[in-house]
């Protein structure tokens, strides 16, 4: 397996190299925390894997009783938060505002607009979001145009909007006489081989020079402003911290370079990195509410949010971002969680339509109407469609994986750059000759997805027009003409380029969403066998299984809603989303008569690419960057127990711990510099090995510390207590020093005979960092989320040493 | 309070006490269960609240390691599933399933056909509560036109059907010559006032029959059957066993019930009893599958995706099925089951299609479609109609539960059946003059939903027409006709009537809906507030808060969605629901345009009734019948900590605890025999008091009993041993009995320090029935389910005896 070298690539990488940075290539390079110093990674306990290790928590149960020190309550970077406390901290947090509300008016004022603050955080969210995708859209939008030609009554207006304000009257709705493609306005004419050889290499240029600027600008500002960003969120929801992550320069970086990325003309699209926009807006609008700011379990609730939102404004369907935060990002999602998210995500779509970036009043990025029922036995077209769409997606995570730990691992990641440009240079060559991949592939899947009208100038409308047996609006099938088999071709061409492309293209050093590529082959496919339905039902109605619903001049095959149903099912084999993607395309079409098609088509598809792999896309790419995520959806099914996987194991040194009320201050301090563990556990004495409670490394140095320097006759002889009532001293011996408030009295316990599957159920559901292993009352061992997380990939025959951080 | 005699009239009422079965009224009837005998309630240990109290379960880790003994692996009727153990089981199943596959091609089948035996029942519930949600449709319909006159044609063809039928030309499309009122059959004509009171006569007579059959079928066969079912089936969902409740009787006579009620003109709805009805279809279905009809949890998930088909059904939208029982029944919804659930919902909406019980086609219950986009300014009445929906939704809650409370602790929860003939002869009285409350509820929401179109003849759209100023299909904001303000006053009355006489009827002993009452409150509300916009912009077109928007002549207020909004608001206020709600409402339009009003509405509702008073009418009636289940919703706010809860308090007897190795048969039978708790803790001896395990009542009798029947030498002096190997006795004494394989070894234990939030927080999340207390290693107490819900009872200052099942 690749895996551990490239665990080591990655591990080295975090160590503040510049150059190393390079080969991480497109996965995280953790020194480049934006909002923070670089870590001394080496001082972190996150790395050993013995007991206790990863457990640098500095959050207390005794925040609140007193004033708390500076750093207490916070965690370090790269660490898993315990969500126990932070809830817990949150609701000690609650009471005494709550509490307070009765003792006086301002207190009260304080207490409601305490409640109210996340409500008006989710308007915030709402709103940055949608401008900021709207801002993004309308560049975009731009910028693609600039690629072929410029605006002459202004620069800055892209092709559309320059015809809409030309006064010239002119036939072709795409060709006013203010628009000039680069060959017009260079050499005065547009025609000939010269002229579009011209415009051929404007093209290859302006992609080129806008990804070196997306490479560059995400290279030497915001390393993790690259990829699509749904892994590591996932992972931060999770409970993992990543400063930086979420992070202004992340948000500014990201943003710019995705316009940048998709002007240029990649296989990629904005929906994934939208997500990360709308959560980088989310965590930098916690900032404004002390409630939020200071405790990570809250903040993770509106990250939930603010996901959504992020969905919402991608496709313009709030209802499916709401499920999509739910079923494929969220971790923690309680139903307060789910009203709000809901709010944002509309908040967010309603910004968006009121900027109206598509010019066409419509909330949704692909508008479809559809007037034609389907047929039960279009069911099978479209199951057929979902079987693609999941051996699609099972290739491509395959391929892309395999690409992905490739860069990793060899000298190709040290190259980011040239590998963009290209990659860019590969894609525009390509493109440009061919109208369907030429244009921005959302333009394409807008185009696949709609259904022929009679005044539709489109090449995939050119049929046979027989204006006889036209009936109103509805278009009987008619037999293709020659444009609709030119299309077929072209089609057929971009679907072989998208299919190699978008593999080497998900995972460089520019932001890259997943989603539309998806989509496009999808939707490619799913339109080709439309066409060739419709043509079999049009030349041979008179078969036995078109018999009493497809008669002679009838509408009874819709190819767009075949595209629709292809791209549904694309993108459930890439993603293995479910419901979400269901509802998302029922938004798209608001319609309920067609999700028995898609259903049918996402299941199979979901069927087909779990039988070949079980993980989708952002699991595997989870999986490959070592991330410490604790995945819910998969069942733990192997039969070990607690104290298989509890430290220490059997030959190792016995556990450390620290006993309530014998040990000297010189003893602890020894116990703290020579091990690295993040936390102790203490009991009543070495012999009887009867827990009383957990204690945090970092609460104990400071601690300790503190009272050296402040409290009278404290010295290295000196007993340290964490009883309530301390045992008497000969007079002659020093002052007590008493522990008591530090001391954690209710860690949780496991007995070594629990199932491990009730164990990782137990991490899963309460959020937990570690759990000390007890047998007959006596402690035995301690097991932390790293330990579980390595135990359950090497159930999973995977290398236990590829979970990197904890 | 009532509510300690209440307590005590429906624990008479379990005593199958024929009489007091009609004290107890609408409440559960608990000695009525209908599949199984009843109960001896006096042997459980569910009432006891001393330390131990209510754990009866019988599930043992060693259920698959041998053939398990008959009845074990059950729970006994009201008692509280172990959620850990059942999913552990169910994970034990599935492994070896798994492992057996790979020995035979049978057992490689038996391991597909069981992995996919989850999604054929998903079809089965889909098929089952669609079809009988269309008999009931179509024999509701029925059977309320039967009140005002039968078809000629055909007495089984309703008012609509017959006149569809009839070959006649007829002017009015309601009045077709096949189609006779009381008056036409029996005086031979319809007019004048005798035949008046004749047809209002026959519909009050009509009226009293159904209701009477409703509620002696309901009386004599599944008392259960009664009321929306919705309270009960959370509870069940929690992982309370209510047997009976969703057996075969139930289903059958609330199905006959449901169309008997809704026929005699109560103000009931069907869409909660159709989730009931739904539930039963699931756990009747789940009999045929081994995997679901022998683990309760796995059985719950079922149940859960069952409620999602019932509102599918009960209003033609699967998302907001999905939702509603993700967001207000459900208790433990993984990602698998939201899949399937919405699977469910979709099969069970198109079935529901495919037998199109409202002759147009829809899936919705209620089909609009409006045109006019609606302003910013509207927002505040919408707003209006939000607080309005919230003032309604706790008036409502506080007058049903004190009519429900004064029910239970008087005579007049003596007479039911009296109780729904007076409530009946009152409603049809009442009812038949005003057209508006004489037509069914759903009826009359449809009409006040609907915009006026140009052809409308309902009185509703009575509007002054000025055919000059009309465009295409947009008719311009007119001056109202008479029509409407006879109408307005009639839908006045109607709301006055609706307003009180829901209140009574919400919890008789018929099937009752609360949806439809709320709505047509909701809708006649937004209806005339709706029209009086309409009016003001009509007449005052020139104020400056409709300039800009509303000039003369368009058409720019839509008192159709007042309707609708105000149907949500009250909807909202009295469930409490939240994003459902708004979905559902979205897939009656089916378009994003109006889901921020709906939003604005349903948001004020909740905020507005959440600050009058907390709980839902669902939770309420929850509260009120004293069902164990604990609001996932709510956090935990007091500062207690586990040593508050646990049992044995201070001044109590000890702990009955077992030791590991030292105690007689004997012992433990006198043990057994003189407590009634369902389970012991095993400790290392009395003086350590360290915890070893946990064992329950009935494995352990089970077990006595087998030795010393089949096994040598095993006698009253025998020492019971629980551990590995036991100590070496002298040669003289008995065979040692050895019972490690029923000891259940990882009891879950928390210290007694750990604040009650945290302990709350983890009999929710992981579904605990107990939760054994410990200091520094030594076991001090229990804490069990019922503990729990009774501490939380207290400290709302709520009579912790009011909980009364564990």
């Amino acid at each position: 397996m690749d895996q551990k070298s490239y665990r080591r690539g990655s591990f080295q990488s975090a160590t503040s190299d510049e150059d190393m940075l390079e080969i991480a290539g497109a996965s995280m390079d953790f020194s480049m925390a934006d909002d923070d110093p670089p870590l001394d990674r080496e001082m972190g306990a996150g790395f050993s894997s013995c007991n206790g290790a990863g457990m640098n928590s500095t959050s207390t149960m005794m925040d609140f009783l007193e004033e708390p020190l500076p750093g207490v309550g916070t965690y370090e970077d790269f660490n898993t938060i315990d969500w126990v406390r932070e809830k817990s901290r949150d609701r000690d947090r609650h009471r005494e505002i709550t509490n307070r509300s009765k003792e006086s008016t301002w207190a009260l004022l304080h207490s409601v607009s305490d409640a109210f603050s996340g409500w008006l955080l989710m308007l915030l969210i709402g709103l940055l979001a949608g401008s900021l995708a709207g801002l993004i859209d309308i560049s975009a939008h731009w910028m693609t145009d600039l690629k072929e030609g410029v605006c002459l009554a202004g620069f800055w207006f892209n092709h559309e909007h320059c015809c809409w304000k030309s006064n010239t009257t002119f036939t072709d709705r795409d060709k006013c006489p203010e628009w000039k493609s680069w060959s017009q306005l260079i050499l005065g004419h547009g025609e000939g081989a010269f002229a579009y050889i011209l415009n051929y290499f404007m093209y290859v240029i302006w992609a080129l020079m806008f990804s070196l600027l997306a490479v560059l600008l995400v290279k030497g500002f915001a390393p993790y402003a690259c990829g699509s960003g749904i892994p590591e969120i996932k992972t931060i929801l999770s409970g993992f911290i990543i400063r930086g992550y979420l992070g202004k320069w992340t948000l500014v970086i990201k943003t710019i370079t995705l316009v940048l990325a998709v002007s240029s003309g990649l296989s990629l699209g904005k929906e994934g990195p939208l997500v990360h926009v709308a959560c980088c807006c989310g965590n930098i609008l916690c900032h404004l509410f002390t409630k939020y700011r200071k405790n990570e379990a809250k903040r993770r609730e509106v990250l939930s949010a603010a996901a959504a939102a992020g969905v919402s404004v991608a496709f313009g369907a709030p209802i499916g971002g709401v499920l999509f935060s739910l079923e494929e990002v969220s971790y923690y999602f309680p139903l307060k969680t789910l009203w709000r998210s809901f709010f944002a995500a509309l908040v967010a779509a309603f910004t968006l339509r009121s900027i109206n970036p598509f010019g066409n009043s419509r909330l949704v990025l692909f508008y479809v109407e559809f007037h034609m029922p389907w047929h039960l036995l279009e069911l099978v077209p479209f199951i057929l469609l979902g079987i693609f769409g999941g051996l699609w997606g099972a290739f491509f995570i395959r391929s892309n994986i395999a690409w992905c730990r490739r860069r990793k691992t060899t000298r190709l990641g040290r190259y980011p750059v040239l590998e963009v440009l290209v990659v860019t240079a590969i894609t525009a060559v390509l493109a440009f000759p061919n109208e369907y991949t030429r244009m921005s592939t959302s333009e394409l899947i807008s185009e696949l997805f709609n259904d022929c009208g009679i005044l539709d100038s489109s090449k995939l409308c050119e049929y046979v027009n027989d204006f006889n047996s036209t009936k109103g609006d509805d278009l009987p099938d008619r037999a293709a003409g020659p444009g609709v088999y030119t299309a077929m071709w072209q089609l057929a061409l971009a679907l072989i380029m998208k299919v190699f492309i978008t593999i080497f293209t998900f995972g460089m050093k520019v932001p890259s969403g997943l989603f539309i590529p998806s989509m496009a082959v999808g939707a490619i496919v799913g339109r080709l066998l439309g066409v060739a339905v419709e043509q079999l039902a049009f030349y041979h109605h008179d078969w036995a299984i078109f018999s009493g619903w497809c008669s002679q001049g009838a509408d009874c095959i819709t190819p767009g809603l075949y595209a629709m149903v292809g791209a549904a099912a694309c993108l459930g084999g890439v993603t293995r989303m479910t419901v979400s993607l269901v509802v998302i395309m029922f938004e798209l079409t608001g319609g309920l008569e067609y999700i028995v098609p898609l259903m049918a088509a996402a299941m199979t598809s979901k069927w087909v690419a779990d039988a070949i792999g079980r993980e989708g896309i952002y699991d595997a790419h989870i999986r490959l960057n070592g991330y410490p995520f604790l995945e819910a959806k998969e069942e733990f099914s192997h039969k070990t127990r607690a104290m298989d996987v509890m430290r220490p194991r059997k030959n190792d040194t016995p556990l450390t711990v620290i006993t309530q009320d014998t040990m000297t201050v010189e003893d602890v301090e020894n116990i703290v510099s020579s091990t690295t563990y993040s936390g102790y556990p203490v009991v009543v004495s070495r012999v009887s090995q009867r827990l009383v409670g957990f204690v945090l490394r970092r609460d104990l140095i400071i601690s300790i510390d503190n009272a050296r320097k402040k409290q009278d006759g404290i010295v290295s002889t000196s007993i340290i207590c964490f009883t309530d009532y301390c045992p008497p001293l000969p007079p002659s011996s020093p002052s007590v020093l008493k522990l008591r408030s530090i001391l954690d009295l209710s860690p949780f316990t496991v007995t070594d005979e629990t199932p491990m599957e009730i164990v990782v159920d137990i991490f899963r559901k309460l959020g937990l960092r570690q759990c000390l292993v007890t047998h007959n009352g006596k402690l035995l061992g301690i097991i932390t989320k790293k330990d579980v997380l390595k135990h359950i990939a090497q159930m999973a025959n995977q290398d236990p040493e590829s979970i990197l951080f904890n």
